[in-house]
């Protein structure tokens, strides 16, 4: 029983157009399917059928963060553990999504919603436009806009860092990689995963109620093409919010933006792969933090970005 | 007097639009003019009106080679010295050509048709979708395709290099930097610049009667920007002639593949600048030429490819 | 029971002396530990004591292929698992390799020495000039040589492919990501892996009896550090054999070349990541192989080279 | 009359030996002479005999900046052309500095010390270790610390900005390429030269009187050796005073940092070459100076860095 990987994320978008605009000729992510209000995405290496759902919505919100178990009977397993866990787990049939199979879905004490699902449509590009001859490619490399290969990580905000991250930890298996303390010794941001990605999810300790996303990140191959994203996004009307910079936590580099709809996403490129069955949570104490784990080089970021420190 | 920069270059394609969708959407080109049979085009930060014109015509020839001279009296001066050598040359009013001023018209030895003037309209992108806040910048870096920062060099065919460089050397000013020669000791082909490009022009002795162009290059900033058009060359169904490698003569990375009327392109990246005022022409005897001079890595070019050597 | 991931070759080298300086100068790895005739070597941000071992010997040949399990009493598993297939199984007690636990040793059918262990001492620099601030890389990146960031993986060469392919997938868990058949439809070489990592071993049929190792691979983290490695191999004498280039069956780039006791050796970057809980095997016919699986370019790799073609 | 491009600088430092480490260890210079308290060094593939010569000196301070005249005769012209202006200009014999021919030596109203030449031996390394097989490179890559390929550009200090620029172009010929105003509309600082590189000189405006030099640059070939060299300097204890960022009005890419006698240094990449014969000294206003000019990010430079604003 264990979770394979992240598979997709979506977001509630007031501006619907301009998002898709966005994300389709800025970011270059490509639409698999669109409905009345809804458009399904994927990176052009994605294998999914889609890996960001943007919805029409009154606000910007996260909705769901939906995750591929590694086998079919996973679910089966994962719905009993979670009811011994007391969580009040949604059944969602076959198709309910297009491409995606029988699906659990429930929420985290802090109402994030998530999903757990196996069967999901394995993208072959069909439009000759945009179809690959290299077999193992779901479609064509054509790098337009940011291009990003796949998608990476989301980063939740959470008012108990600490009681959200045990919980995800415990519930769905995910383990803690590194966090980060304040000052009085409580942890106020902290990175997870279940494979070798540094995190396929991290918290960060919300200043308000009711936020619940920090950002998504999508992933490029190199420095070279954070840097070729931070030349495309500025000289288009985006400035960028954070970076470029190298979080000393990872290893990985970094470019923080906001998309039309007000959600911020991450580019980033680069960091270690965690391979060892045994790495120990790395505690990040607020001093060598704020010199080095945030961002090795000294560009401040802007007030109240990094709500965590 | 002297030649400050390569203009632009005519290519006569025989499918025009086969070769307008490829120099758009492929390599990343934009269309700052269109009119009967005749594109012009030019990379993001290339800051003259054009630096490649499209002309349909029956077979695929090299047609124009421009160059951009110094002040607006070298027109008068290279006149005078041309008409020294006997060359004749042909006044081309300003406006035949849109955007560029008076342009003096005359042929290489072997027939290459070569052009010098000094007005060109300098490019500042009125569309909003492509205009820049960078106010440096003719327009936006939207990353499309190849997405090449400029122009940078054309190579052509010749049967005698060594008189054809001699000629330009003596009627153009253009200095030699660099040659081969073959094993008899002829100069097989040759490098040659007005700037600190370790070449605008090149010459390769041709193969077969009638040959007027080898490549006509475009340069990106980086091996990653090479390797990224690779893969989305090939991606795209356009095979790779020769390449990815280094030549060892400049150190430029490099790469050819043909575009769909047939002419041979080439993206490259990152040779040196020569800023030295007394570089001396280097000669490649073939042997060092084989075995890094090319290339500095083993994979072998295509048959017939390298016919220079 | 599972193999984490690979954790270090040993090569028996005729000229350890010569070995060592390029491993360290050239390639930039440096030693943990030395002893007569044997020389423990990491990359920068290998977090295992070592994931190379020269040892001084006769000839040059593959020793050792060591792996990681995922838990400690996966050795106990593997122990009768391997029994119950027959396999032969040493058990070599912790501290007979220094900084390594408790070990598990035996033959492949095809006679390559393996073994599995779990405990390795986790390498933290000690010595100043080499130790880092940020706190969880094992030393410093001082950028020295070619300077890969990990291993990646080892290629052994086989009489009959398919049938170590099986076994390593029975005996190990390793599972196969992609294949290629000859003209026949015989398998003729296997990627395999039990992480994301498109492969951590694979094998490639021998065209010569007595052959173990293909090549053995480090991993940088760009398409600039590939070209910023061939640049500096060839500058300093070593020629590459083949590359660059682009794996179409991977995405990874790559670069071979031979280390001075003769052992090839690979630097690659920037394959996929192989997420999916049910990647399918995939098979490369002769045909696109030969155009896009072997590279995605044109350059054809040196006569003999590729042996399982 | 023309200058080709900048020679050297002097760096007169009050510690020698940590200097001489960074720069040779870190930066990865190499030594090409060294005498008492006086250090001739270059980068690989600077072609000239040294580009950086440090002296020990009580104080950190800028010591000679040395320009490269197109052709012998320049000498006596500028001599000339300098006499007429006013000029104090001192002869200074072939040899007073090893492998440099016949020297003009005089200041500028600000009192920096300057000067011509035209011979300096052209470097080709002897010792095998260093030297390269490929014929035009004047030693190997080997790829050591930072490793620039070339020297760049010399940013100085002054109080009259304004004065300065127009003395460098009226006594040197060097042309403005861009500048910026400080709110009254005085020029703050201004970026100026004689080639295609952006600027080989520029002129910031001096927080406090005795100030000389604001920094020197060395370039590398692409964002990812920007990025490697930030990671080399953070983890070996240098930290990054500004960047990585971009700047808008050159679209170099930049790392400012101190070495160990407190002097600033430049790691930059990337930006423009400028080849048109007629560029116009373009005018960054401080708004999109603020925005967009100094860096196209928004990572904000530590306090007191842009003195000039």
């Amino acid at each position: 029983m264990r979770i394979a990987h992240l598979g997709h994320v979506e977001l509630r978008v007031p501006d619907l157009a301009a998002s898709r605009a966005f994300f389709t000729e800025t970011m270059g992510l490509f639409v698999s399917a669109e409905e009345d209000g809804r458009i399904h995405l994927r990176a052009w290496q994605d294998f999914d059928r889609h890996t960001l759902v943007l919805t029409q919505a009154g606000e910007a919100a996260l909705g769901r963060i939906a995750w591929r178990v590694e086998a079919p009977e996973d679910l089966d397993r994962f719905a009993a553990h979670l009811a011994r866990l007391g969580v009040d787990v949604e059944e969602v049939p076959a198709g309910s999504e297009p491409g995606q199979g029988r699906t659990l879905r429930f929420r985290s004490p802090e109402d994030h919603l998530l999903e757990l699902f196996y069967e999901i449509e394995r993208w072959k590009e069909r439009d000759p436009a945009l179809a690959s001859d290299v077999l193992v490619h779901p479609q064509r490399f054509v790098g337009r806009g940011v291009a990003p290969r796949r998608i990476d990580h989301v980063t939740v905000l959470g008012r108990d860092v600490e009681a959200l991250q045990r919980w995800l930890t415990e519930a769905l298996g995910i383990r803690l990689n590194y966090f980060t303390e304040d000052e009085g010794g409580a942890m106020s941001a902290a990175w997870m995963s279940t494979n070798p990605l540094t995190h396929q999810i991290a918290i960060i300790r919300a200043s308000e109620p009711g936020q619940t996303l920090h950002h998504l990140a999508y992933a490029v191959d190199s420095p070279d093409e954070v840097m070729r994203a931070a030349r495309l996004l500025v000289d288009g009307g985006t400035p960028i919010e954070w970076g470029p910079g190298i979080h000393g936590t990872s290893g990985g580099m970094f470019l923080y933006f906001r998309e039309p709809s007000g959600h911020r996403m991450e580019v980033w490129s680069g960091a270690m792969l965690l391979l060892a069955p045994d790495w120990e949570p790395r505690r990040w104490a607020p001093e060598p933090f704020r010199a080095l784990g945030g961002n090795l080089f000294d560009a401040a970021p802007p007030a109240g970005f990094r709500s965590w420190t």
